[in-house]
């Protein structure tokens, strides 16, 4: 059993799914919310086809409502919509805390056939030309200082492009643009709901215009395009507008056939050294 | 009263707010999914603010459940979280049919004062260099069999980029690209609420692509980044990944004086003709 696999392990419960949460794959005191992400989806998933309904994830906005932490993660999804093409859920994901039910974080999800929606190909966008894994910077060189650096930067071979890595040795660019290679340490495939977490998984492409410290999600919104090859996938991030420590960073996903697989946006808040 | 204002206006009731759909913002037989969109943000920030919340949308997340026509509709707001500088909400839109309620759409919201994210500007993206409105196409020139030449159409002034028309005269330009100017027809003023409603304006990207009939959107998420100046705003629509008929829309607005002051990323189902 893969380490993705045993981080997304459910067990049934009366309102839905139970899962647990390792610090493993904290990110400083919190939980990271791309583990979060894909674990509701994949509950989702299962409640919509045990109803006879789709189960790969198309869509997937959530907000974010509190910081979760290791132990016990409840994942309640209800199905809003039963379509002949595609099915429409809500997930409320919580844990429990002295005795009181602590809502983290609630999405929307659409879920489909992703089969259905590989061709035909009219439009899509390229993977950037970067160099090889062999030749991008390893994550297991990165300042043991750098926040990013803890347990959850262990569960993945991270491989950033040269010319997007100064902003870890105190020379962000200023472009906002980080592009690399990333697969799981333990080089498991990633299911279409493991995407959600890949989406999420570098470190924020606000550090490459100086934003220092946490950079809390306030919305996240992904979409699943395909399933992915196995592989490395390639991960690019950009950002169209940062204004008074709110930011857009958006993400995209290339498996290693090169075709799109993914893409997201979400709202973040950051503070920068002034 | 404006136009906008009038489509626009809430009554308060045991459960929320109440508004009326007329005819005049049909797309073909169903109501225009922004105006819906525009309508549950305020009815959400009102909610907020009553509560001692913040009043503007940040970020919008639905996803559509069945199609709206003209008539009663309802908007019930949950508040989820209340915290300093953001409000996260939910909302319910329904519609009374056969004595029935049935839900139109479901969003996740987030608010917050759009007044504290102006400053400092760190990144930007700036508006494509198009013809003036006045060397633009102007929609009433638009051939009467289209489908957009709806009650919906005639409530804006929309001038599009002449390199962008193509697909107007059967002729689409296979590039996936939309680029024009937008007011409404009595020249009102938009509030922050009121950009979803710009956001979803457009006739579909896919038109430009060859796509024929209606485009239903799946799910929508909007961005509202900037209170806009009044005047004319600039729209530009793209697409970064169309296949098996499903596709993301990705919008943004800039207003009079050039600041991007909202975004949007959709995913819709289109229909190809062979």
């Amino acid at each position: 059993m893969s380490e993705y696999s045993r981080a997304l392990h459910l067990r049934a419960s009366d309102d839905g799914w139970t899962g647990e949460l390792h610090d493993d794959w904290a990110i400083g005191e919190a939980m990271n919310g791309g583990l979060l992400m894909s674990l509701a989806a994949r509950a989702t998933a299962r409640t919509s086809t045990a109803a006879g309904g789709h189960g790969d994830p198309l869509s997937f906005s959530a907000v974010f409502l509190s910081p979760s932490g290791p132990g016990e993660v409840r994942l309640e999804p209800t199905i809003l919509r039963s379509g002949r093409s595609m099915t429409t859920a809500e997930v409320r994901v919580s844990q429990p805390v002295d005795g009181a039910d602590v809502e983290r974080f609630r999405a929307l999800v659409t879920l489909g056939d992703l089969g259905r929606y590989a061709d035909p190909v009219l439009k899509t966008t390229a993977a950037p030309a970067i160099p090889p894994p062999e030749e991008c910077v390893p994550s297991s060189d990165a300042p043991p200082s750098m926040m990013m650096n803890s347990g959850f930067l262990k569960r993945w071979d991270v491989r950033m492009d040269p010319a997007t890595i100064g902003w870890a040795l105190g020379r962000p660019s200023g472009t906002g643009e980080m592009r690399g290679w990333i697969r799981l340490i333990d080089e498991a495939d990633i299911d279409p709901a493991g995407l959600l977490l890949v989406l999420d998984a570098f470190p924020p492409v606000s550090f490459d215009l100086g934003s220092v410290g946490w950079v809390p999600t306030v919305e996240f919104t992904g979409y699943v395009r395909a399933v992915p090859a196995p592989g490395w996938l390639q991960l690019r991030l950009t950002t169209e507008h940062v204004a008074g420590g709110l930011l857009n960073e958006d993400a995209q996903v290339w498996d290693s056939t090169g075709a799109l697989v993914a893409h997201s946006r979400q709202l973040a808040s950051a503070r920068f050294a002034s």
